[in-house]
């Protein structure tokens, strides 16, 4: 398997991200991970590991990189040799069949559609691509979908979102038969917008209807009882980044708190909690996933966060290795196949 | 002051509700809180408080009660007699300075328009009433309107939601020139939907451009930068719920891992750490500001969470006593009236 990765990509690239392709490839004999960007940077990062296996690390040279706060799409016109364009068309000519990122979101989204329109890209079937994000549940991890590429989507997107979703928590996370369902506001049937409603009505007239439970409101995400999650792109990021936002409020204020008790206790009684705090934050920030899936496109892509250290960078490679060994595409492909015709008004390709 | 409080509404009504008016009026001595719903089970609820100043705590009978799932507008049309169109109907004809309900949001609202329709009951000016939500940040507390009243909103609606999320913010919850900005998926201009980049327009034109901030990102509400985030409702009710899950999740999680803990430690100890949880958990949970206000009516509303306990309704009752009494509405509708004709395209009363 040959993945590209954008070394370039991440708020502390390339330093991480290269550490991360070289326990990747350590820790898989057939992984071969291709580091895409300034090649003097990168090589100056693979010194400092010695140990690691040069030849299952080759370097694909691109001089420019878009900076994370970069307009996406200005920057992509703008520097033409950038490591995420770069990455995207090495799979589209079929050099790697994945690509791993940690750069710029909107300019990993908006460089797949320019690559979708022009080299089909995207999956038989799909409308368009989403982004799915794996959030922490009491029943396990779920999948949240469309967290931010698109941002204004029509109920047959979110149809195939459901679908692809779906898939994704069966094959790669593991869950049977994951149920879906709909961001709203309430729970009854009426509730929410056009879009909501004309997603419940494609689901509830295709082959799917039995996976699918309607609505599910903001605070019963946790409960995990509904494992794929379909909202709008708009909703969806913000819903990731508030996440984000509350557990480090959250944590820093119970650090705060702790740090006015921990004098008057015992050393290790201290050690002891803030280990605890340490596994639970953890639990919230799902480097074990390493990012979340660009669903929809021929090949596998993952967007990892922007502050990935070596460790998630690691397991994006694997959970994308994965991917695109896994029968997760053909398996879209054949679902959206099936009901192309009974639900949705899909693309010819 | 009058305040007319829903007896029926939430989900443990009416024992915590009416206990909630007791300790209120006990509190405020130039408080009148009446009493709405069925009288025998209110009376019922009098009788265990020998304390209360029955002279101060009139009851009004309403036969029916709204349950917090039923569908707002279905259920106020079938029930005539319902304890919160009783609420809103003694509101419009003056008899009440102001509403505090824990019960169905929806119908609270519906209520409220259908009242508006009726009986004026909008502030001049004001296109829509908003739902302001009250969220902890580094700062202090923080305002997002709208969180569910209006699902649909214009760029016009979310102008005056700022206007009237800020005047709340600076009266009375004591915040100087608060910033006012736009929930949105990314920092730069262009980013968001017709919405977001309306109501921007609409701020940079107006006499309030110089507290108005831009985009806010989901992951920054909760440095406090910002103190008044305006957004449609269907993703603030989103936020505001998911916030609610995500707090409920976290907490339990913790609970869990320091449950593996506690008994290697001195019971001391982990009465300590209990008793810090508690403390921390109350500072998400609002009771303080006792519920969330419906900004743009005459008068004052207070919505409470549906499981308020009698803490939760007494401040509720003294916020929305605070808001009746302050110079708040005269704000509203003096800065929607100086600013109407440059910027908002507003319904004519």
């Amino acid at each position: 398997m040959r993945i590209a990765l954008d070394a370039m990509g991440g708020d502390f690239a390339p330093g991480p991200i290269v550490a991360g392709a070289v326990e990747a490839v350590l820790d898989r004999e057939d992984l071969i991970t291709v580091l895409v960007g300034d090649r003097e940077r990168i090589e100056a990062e693979l010194e400092k590991a010695p140990q690691a296996p040069r030849d299952r690390l080759p370097i694909v040279h691109a001089a420019e990189a878009i900076g994370m706060d970069e307009k996406p799409v200005e920057a992509l016109r703008k520097k033409r040799d950038n490591s995420i364009s770069r990455s995207w068309a090495m799979m589209a000519a079929g050099e790697v069949q994945a690509i791993v990122s940690a750069g710029n979101t909107g300019a990993m989204v908006a460089s797949a559609l320019f690559a979708g329109a022009h080299a089909k890209m995207f999956l038989p079937g799909v409308r368009r691509p989403g982004i799915a994000a794996i959030f922490p549940s009491h029943q396990g991890p779920i999948v949240i979908i469309d967290v931010g590429a698109n941002m204004a989507p029509k109920p047959e997107d979110l149809y195939q979102y459901g679908l692809m979703g779906s898939i994704y928590a069966e094959e790669i996370l593991g869950v049977t038969a994951p149920r879906i369902g709909i961001l709203n506001v309430g729970s009854e049937e009426e509730k929410g917008n056009d879009l909501t409603r004309g997603t419940r009505k494609l689901f509830e007239e295709s082959p799917w209807a039995s996976r699918f439970v309607g609505n599910v409101e903001g605070r019963d995400i946790y409960e995990g009882h509904v494992r794929v999650v379909i909202c709008d792109g708009f909703v969806g990021n913000v819903l990731l980044k508030a996440g984000e936002g509350a557990v480090d409020f959250l944590f820093a204020t119970l650090r705060e708190e702790l740090a006015r008790l921990l004098p008057e206790f015992p050393v290790e009684v201290g050690q002891k909690i803030a280990g605890s705090l340490m596994n639970l934050k953890r639990r919230f920030e799902y480097e074990e996933f390493g990012g979340a899936p660009l669903l929809g496109i021929r090949g596998a892509c993952i967007i990892c966060h922007g502050s990935s250290k070596s460790r998630a960078i690691k397991n994006a490679l694997r959970v994308a290795n994965l991917m695109a060994a896994d029968r997760i595409n053909a398996k879209i492909v054949e679902q959206l196949g099936a009901t192309l015709d009974d639900a949705v008004d899909a693309p010819k390709s």
